[in-house]
């Protein structure tokens, strides 16, 4: 099963790499709000059971690739 | 208007920051078939138009944020 992983630097940290993609753009008039920038993760696990994998997808991703702190995430099923 | 951009290396090449993360998980045996990481873009427009606005974020992202030689990407409505 395919799992898609949305994380985002969380609203209240200044994101710097996203607030200068979002100044560069807007230097050229392309009418940004704010711009932010995260990671995209595709994990693909061999548990075939939905309920198991999404399980197992949260586990991997609280425990390993994210850091709470300064990431919030969301899951999509792919 | 929100965006939300989902930017992946594309399947033929080799990723290696992904493979690493797939190798470190399959060592504590998390069962992965495969691990790819990306970016996750979140761009805020001014435009207000659904259609026009969806124009700008794909030409801001085939003109800026991606390399399409070895990325592809998807877009969504936030």
């Amino acid at each position: 099963m395919k799992w898609g992983i949305k994380i985002l630097p969380r609203e209240v940290l200044l994101d710097t790499q996203g607030r200068a993609v979002q100044d560069y753009l807007n230097q050229n008039s392309q009418g940004v709000n704010q711009c932010r920038i995260g990671k995209y993760i595709v994990l693909d696990l061999k548990q075939t059971d939905v309920a198991e994998s999404k399980k197992k997808a949260i586990e991997i991703t609280e425990q390993t690739l994210i850091n709470p702190l300064i990431e919030t995430y969301s899951i999509e099923s792919l």
